[in-house]
């Protein structure tokens, strides 16, 4: 056959089977063709047949082209564009030869990439997205050891425990029975002296409340509503007495709750006043004669809500109500409520009801509860902070009621540590889950190879991997954080508060995020039921409100923040100060120079004290702004209510910031603590790949002040990248360093 | 009283009473005090004792205090500072007078703002946050219309349908009720001829495909799992037939398929192979002497999966197979199953199982089925694009298999339509509930006033209006797209399957963000199941994944724009156009020049003209510097397969920046032909904000490439949150407009 002709078959191959191709290009194909001065006439209409959109060739043809193409390319293994197959195909004829730049522009106007079509008729893959895979770098369990840290033996016990058969999740649809099975299995718990683990040893407890805390994180491997229900009785309900009440009340309750004899509930929270508890409108009016207050629902919306053990099984109730005496409000009290008798009857002026079917912790039994005029004993006032004396006054040692409040409050702050850890635990079983399955999960591949394991794409480590690294970096921030807790001195209360608010609504959103990236990454299976994300990802979803809503809780931190910040640099007069702070922020650091602006030097953006000293950075800059910015809208004339709200958006950004430099803080310096030296190698690359992915996440913010020129924040996005390749190989092992129990994990698409 | 002890007391009552001061604060008074030449010491001991941390004074003392401060508030209602107030206690001590400065450095010393303390004590509000509130500035039936366009008719009545008793909402927890009662459902809208409606009219349809695509996003507004089974049933099992049969096909099933007397089922999706569809592994053999096919799965993972209606109603399947004829793979095709008989028994070598409990959509029976040798009559190869002619041999007008698969799937495409305007409508769903509850729920407030319609916070604006602002857009450029569909020529196929693609996963990313927002914003209320949120969460969680997994058809779509970019720019050689256009679009573009980069001016940060140049700077050049990437990669040596992994990330990139383009483009389009002035000016604010929100959550590219600096991103960010504030009170009418039936939110919080 005509040689010339032959230099054609690769385009004619092309126009026919390229999907991206339309009749356009056919087109093309054939002024290509008619411009060709050095092909006759005959010769021309013989190719132009070919292509003629009406009468393609058959199938044969086209299988008979490709088998063509595919022999050369055997034999040339060198060859990378189409006309280098052209050429060889016609033998190396001389106008063939001549055309090349005619040729190359060819491949340019049909929009296709010489390489990559050459490539789709390699029949061996040389591909190294392919070869990717995973390796044991290093130990995991010595990591297990690391993470788990001194509460090992507490975690293996739970563990343990969870993994007995009886732990087996409900699969009932039927709310009630799951009720009762997550009922049982607190009972379990509490025999196992798991329950009262917080409680003081002197009232039965077990005086540990690190270990607590790791108990509220392991179980979250399992089934969340077995956690929020054990939460409620052994934390909200019993630390609720143990942290208002006093002596009389320990010696009375505490033994009960934590063996679960005594099912109670927490009952702040109303249809009306969810994140303002300052607003809560239940009353607890107090009876001279009777020596007794009677509690009292004032209107429906006054009623308590989504409480806690409520609907089915709750015996009693740590109420929050207005305390009134002689028509005296004395702001918000907590008292004990009977509601229900020991054989589960609910009690005279009690009304209950279910709250009903809910998106997740369905285990859960929350209720709503009315108070008709229930009578209780003086001695039911938790009264640590508050009391009615003898003469039927009021007496306190804390004399404002905001503050008493708010002291009150601040008893409680364990909850804002035992969700964001059990937030953490949800988020390392969707990681598992989802990291194990990538690994596995192969989805297409190169020509001539087979498909590949998704988590070698690019996009999938991106959507993993700084999620992976976040959720280490998390776990550190809470174990200092829940050291700081136990630790408390009475003038660190104000920031470990901060701290806790702050590092929980990061690991709950984290957690959001998480999961949601693992449903979306793991594609239809992650829908359903059977592999866990769908569980771990509904109930997880009120995390982001309970125990404080996030964006409240954020502009509490700000407030705490900016009235540190004011304490601070309080030597100047307020505008003096804010200028100074700010200025100087922008302007003594060594790092705002263009060298450093501009280094995309990868020592130096990989170095943990360029990370830290760029979070540090924003954490300061960002807070003066806020502090400055309010200044000025006061000054300006703005009602101080206004000013706050008009910078509402700022101060997200402000309490973000100071959290995320404390977490980053914390990753590096358990990372350095670290002796193994592979172990520590892995770590190192998480900690600079969370550094990094949040540096990029706010590169807008680096760019807008300066901090950062576009070249430096370009090369960081390459490094998280490359980070994100680097890790892929250790993902697996990183994940199994959670050991989470099988049984627990569960899914089928990955232990099956 | 001594005027000098009197100055003192907003001090005390400050560091009693304020949550933020703590232990140290007390010290900052004490000294202020001890410091102080101007008082004797018999005065300084006096004051010491009021702030002795162990004898605090009593709870009337404080009460009696902040009365005091109160009285000269309301004196004096200019006073801004606690200073201003000590003087006037202190009757105008000359001292005190003279210690101004250091009064006000201790308001600073102790953290406080001394306007935000004072107006904690005026007993009436001047806040102008507490009286925004809901206004008519528009007619919203006016934007209905305009939203409904000539659909206008066909909306009315399927929201009339909807609105019948017999479509309230199912509340039984068997699933097995629940797919019934959807079946019904499904039933009723048959029999109003609303199922066949994109069918041709000779075969019993109704012609009107635009009618059937708004039939698809107004059923969207009730249950989730109706839209879906009428959309596998009328759409993906019908169209099948549709669009790859052939007369024969047409005259025997569609009429039966449009009133439901044939359920059926869209099997492509295998257990390994869900986007990688080319790579299905069930076969279709030939049979020469029976004239039949023998359909078969292979092994365990060529089972198909996750499909609707196979678990219980489906009487027959479109079956996606591999045609083999003598041995001989000709790729995938489409054959008829049948899987049970009229009275719903599973045929022989039928295999099927329910897929268990879902995430959401589960009155929608989706199952796997496994075929074993099952055999069927040659007229059920659905035949337009391929066939088995008389003498057994393949036949097809399109000889390339690759490209008659993609042809066959691009005629499917309109799944690619209906899910994101089932998307939308759900968006809108979530979005008329957040926003009227918003505007109802009050927590919180300033001192002296009522609480405040959260939707009055600014945070709170922030999390919904751009969200609402994003629903519009994406409501007019799915209107656009869904007319490009029906008007489509051949040539523009490839586009407008990119553009399907494109709005796919744009429109269903966006609901899924929508509805976790509105969750979240939305608070406990929200976790309700009865509140909707919950399975409008749920049912569309998988809209990101089914009919194209998004992360994918991003990628799709950013192939489709390399091509396109390449045929356009085709005339250099490959590395000069990219060169040249990459290079070209940043400098000579005439904004590009500092006082446009700089240009922080109002009317040009609104001007519509404006956002569109950012937008379509923003796709132009990330697209070539992709290209030119790529080609850099692949001239480096990367097989082209690893160089497109390697940018997998700057594709969606790609992809995005593109869909914004289109989207934007649509919403300015679609807001100047409003003819109503007060509709057209709340439109184009939305418009505005929708443009700007992106500009912001864009702006690190923006300030990498230079298109922006950092004072005009910083002054996007404020008109962002000034925009959000003004369509606050035409936010409400902005969800009427959406005019979803009560019947279908049916969310307690809102309509009860």
């Amino acid at each position: 056959m005509n040689p010339k002709y032959k230099a054609f078959i690769p385009f004619f191959y092309l126009v026919w089977s390229d999907d991206l191709l339309s009749s356009k290009e056919f087109l093309t194909l054939q002024q290509f063709i008619d411009s060709r001065e050095w092909l006759s006439n005959t010769e021309q209409e013989l190719l132009l047949q070919e292509i003629a959109v009406l009468a393609p060739p058959s199938r044969k043809q086209v299988a008979d082209w490709k088998a063509e193409l595919e022999e050369v390319l055997e034999a040339e293994t060198s060859i990378t564009s189409l006309f280098d197959i052209a050429l060889v195909l016609s033998k190396n004829d001389s106008d063939v030869k001549m055309a090349r730049i005619a040729f190359i522009k060819l491949e340019n106007d049909l929009g296709i990439i010489g390489e990559e079509a050459v490539s789709n008729f390699k029949k061996t893959s040389t591909s190294f997205t392919s070869s990717r895979q995973t390796s044991t770098g290093f130990a995991h369990e010595e990591l297990t050891q690391i993470l788990d840290g001194d509460q090992a033996p507490i975690i293996k016990k739970v563990k343990a425990v969870l993994s007995r058969p009886e732990f087996a999740y409900e699969t009932s649809t039927d709310i009630a029975v799951y009720q009762e099975k997550v009922f049982e299995w607190c009972r379990i718990l509490a025999k196992e002296n798991l329950g009262n683990k917080a409680y003081p040893k002197q009232y039965g407890g077990g005086g540990n409340l690190a270990d607590y805390f790791a108990i509220m994180e392991t179980l979250s491997y399992h089934d969340l509503s077995l956690v929020i229900k054990f939460g409620v009785q052994f934390g909200l309900w019993g630390m609720s007495i143990q942290s208002l009440g006093t002596e009389k009340h320990y010696l009375k309750y505490l033994a009960d709750i934590g063996s679960l004899k005594l099912p109670g509930c927490f009952a702040m929270t109303e249809t009306h006043h969810g994140s303002n508890v300052k607003g809560l409108e239940t009353t607890a009016t107090y009876n001279h004669e009777m020596l007794s207050f009677t509690i009292h629902t004032p209107n429906a919306n006054a009623q308590k809500e989504y409480i806690g053990n409520a609907a089915v099984h709750g015996q009693m109730a740590t109420v929050f109500a207005k305390l009134i005496i002689d028509g005296v409000d004395y702001g918000v009290n907590a008292f004990l409520v009977p509601l229900r008798d020991t054989k589960g009857k609910v009690l005279k002026g009690i009304h209950i009801a279910d709250c009903g079917p809910k998106m997740g912790l369905n285990g859960v039994d929350n209720g709503t509860i009315r108070f008709e005029n229930v009578v209780i004993p003086k001695e039911n006032m938790l009264d640590r902070f508050a009391s009615v004396n003898e003469k039927g006054e009021f007496e306190s040692p804390i004399p404002s009621d905001n503050r008493r409040f708010f002291t009150m409050l601040g008893t409680l702050v364990g909850g804002r540590i035992g969700i964001p850890r059990s937030a953490l635990a949800a988020a390392k079983s969707g990681l598992t889950i989802a990291i194990k399955y990538s690994d596995q999960r192969r989805q297409f591949g190169p020509e001539g190879g087979s498909e590949v394991p998704i988590l070698n794409y690019r996009m999938h480590q991106r959507r993993l991997l700084p999620h992976l690294a976040k959720t280490y970096a998390i776990h550190f921030a809470l174990k200092y954080v829940t050291k700081r807790f136990i630790d408390k001195q009475e003038s660190e209360m104000q920031e470990i508060e901060a701290l806790a608010a702050g590092m929980k609504a990061y690991s709950t959103w984290s957690t959001r995020d998480v999961l949601q990236e693992c449903r979306e990454a793991i594609g239809g299976k992650a829908y359903l039921s059977e592999n866990r994300i769908d569980a771990l990802k509904n109930d997880t979803e009120i995390y982001t409100t309970f125990e404080g809503d996030n964006t409240v809780l954020m502009q509490l931190v700000a407030k705490n923040r900016l009235s540190e910040f004011r304490k601070a640099f309080g030597e100047m007069d307020a505008m003096g100060i804010v200028n100074y702070v700010y200025e100087t922020a922008k302007t003594t650091l060594s790092e705002k120079n263009p060298i450093v602006t501009r280094n995309t030097d990868e020592d130096h953006l990989l170095d943990a004290a360029f990370h830290l000293s760029a979070f540090e950075y924003r954490e300061k800059t960002i807070l003066a702004s806020a502090a400055k910015r309010i200044r000025k809208l006061i000054d300006g004339g703005l009602d101080p209510y206004d000013a706050f709200n008009v910078v509402q958006h700022q101060m997200i950004a402000v309490s973000e910031a100071y959290i995320e430099r404390v977490v980053l803080g914390q990753f590096q310096l358990a990372t350095e603590a670290v002796q193994d030296e592979k172990t520590k190698a892995v770590l190192v690359k998480l900690c600079q790949l969370y550094a990094l992915s949040q540096i990029e996440k706010n590169k807008g913010w680096y760019l807008e002040d300066g901090y950062m020129e576009g070249v430096k924040t370009k090369a960081i996005r390459k490094l998280v990248n490359q980070l994100c390749w680097e890790i892929r190989q250790d993902a697996a092992s990183l994940v199994d360093a959670f050991a989470i129990p099988k049984s627990c994990l569960a899914a089928p698409i990955v232990f099956q």
